[in-house]
C-alpha cells in the first residue's frame, strides 16, 4: 500500500523521526543530522536519510537538517497541520473516549459529533460534543461535506455503517472495529487492531511467567 | 517478530477472524468452514486454513469447525480469558480516555491504577480509579506484582518512564508515546502509531480532494 509514492512502511516511520525531533531539549544545536538520529532511534542511518528525503531536500552533507525546518516539512507532509472533520459511529465506550479526546486535533483530526442507533446513547458529552441518532447521518454529513468516519460499533455492526458511511460522502475511515471491510478502490480505509495488541501482550506475559 | 512460534502477521488476523465469529447471527449453523470464512472475510481459503490450525486441530472435511468451539480456543490462544493487571503512566487525556476505558476487560485487560509527574493530575477518576504521583510507581508495581506497563507520557519522557517501569518488574510494553523505545531483550514493546494513521487519513483526503 503506498499513497503520494510513499509506502506505508516509510509513513509508519516518519511520525517516529518527527515526535524524537520534537522531544529534543531546548538546548539542542539548531541542526541534526540523519547520523544522529538513526542512531538515537536505533535504526539505520542509510533507512533515516532516504525516508526524510521523501520530505525534505533540505538536508545538506556535514550539517544535515535544520531541525525546526525538519519538524514543519514533517508536520505539513503528515497532514497535521489541516484539520479535516470526521463523523464517529458507535458512542459506546470507545466511541464516547475517542470522541471526548482532544489530543487528535494536533494530528489534525477534528471529531466534530457522533451517531448512535441507541437512542439512549444520543444527547450532549461532558466536553458538550453531540450524539445523534444514526437516522441523522445522512442529512448531517452531506450538509457539513465531512470526509472521514470513525467506526466504533460492535464487529457485526461494522460492514453496515461503512456502507452508509461512503454512500454519504464519506472518503477515508478509521476502523475501530475487529472486522474486514470490503470497500470500493477510492475509499481508504485504516484499521487499528488493538486486539491483537493486547494478544501479543498478555502472550509475551504468559511464555515469560512460564519459562521461569 | 514471532511469539510461541506464530508469526506477528498470523496474530493480527486472529482477532479478526474472532470478531467475524462472535458477530454471526443467533440462527447461523453450529458449523463453519474456512471456505466460508474465507469468502465473508474477502481473503484466501489456504491461509484461513493455515492460520486456524495453529489455534485449533478440530477443523473437519465437509463439517469445518464448531463455532462455539473455535470462538473458544481463539478467545483460549489470545489470552483473552486469562485478565492481566496493568499500570499506566502519563494521566493526561489520552492516559485517563484510556484508564476509564472498561473495554479492555473483555481482551484480558485491567489497568488497576496510574501515574502522573505532575501532582494536579493525581487523585481519582471518575470511573474511580487512581491516579499517583509516579515516585509510588516503584513500591505499587513491586507490591502488587505488576507486569504489564502501558505509556502515554510525551515522547520525551517515553524513554525514562519505560526504564523505570522495566526497573520495576514490569516485562510487556503497550506504548502509545510516538517514539522508538529501547528495551533488553525479553521485554516486549507493542506501540501504536496513532500518528501515522491519522497521517494516511489526511494523505489520502488531500489526494482524493485535489484529484476532483
Amino acid at each position: 500500500m503506498s499513497y503520494n509514492g510513499i509506502s506505508t512502511a516509510i509513513l509508519q516511520r516518519l511520525p517516529i523521526y518527527l515526535g524524537y525531533l520534537k522531544a529534543l531539549p531546548d538546548g539542542a544545536p539548531d541542526n541534526i543530522s540523519a547520523t544522529a538520529i538513526a542512531a538515537a532511534l536505533g535504526t539505520g542511518e542509510v533507512q533515516v536519510r532516504k525516508d526524510l528525503a521523501s520530505v525534505s531536500n533540505a538536508g545538506k552533507p556535514k550539517i544535515g537538517y535544520i531541525t525546526a525546518d525538519l519538524i514543519d516539512e514533517l508536520e505539513e507532509f503528515l497532514g497535521y497541520k489541516d484539520t479535516n472533520d470526521a463523523v464517529l459511529v458507535g458512542a459506546g465506550r470507545l466511541g464516547r473516549a475517542l470522541l471526548e479526546y482532544e489530543g487528535f486535533k494536533a494530528y489534525g483530526l477534528n471529531i466534530v459529533m457522533a451517531f448512535d442507533v441507541d437512542e439512549r446513547a444520543t444527547g450532549k458529552t461532558s466536553t458538550g460534543k453531540s450524539v445523534f441518532p444514526l437516522s441523522k447521518l445522512e442529512n448531517l454529513c452531506k450538509r457539513m461535506n465531512v470526509k472521514i468516519g470513525i467506526i466504533t460499533v460492535p464487529a457485526s455492526a461494522a460492514q453496515g455503517v461503512c456502507d452508509l458511511m461512503i454512500k454519504n460522502g464519506i472518503l477515508a475511515i478509521w476502523n475501530f472495529a475487529p472486522v474486514h471491510l470490503d470497500v470500493p478502490s477510492n475509499i481508504l480505509v485504516r484499521s487499528e487492531n488493538m486486539a491483537a495488541s493486547l494478544a501479543m501482550l498478555s502472550g509475551h506475559l504468559a511464555k515469560k511467567l512460564f519459562d521461569k
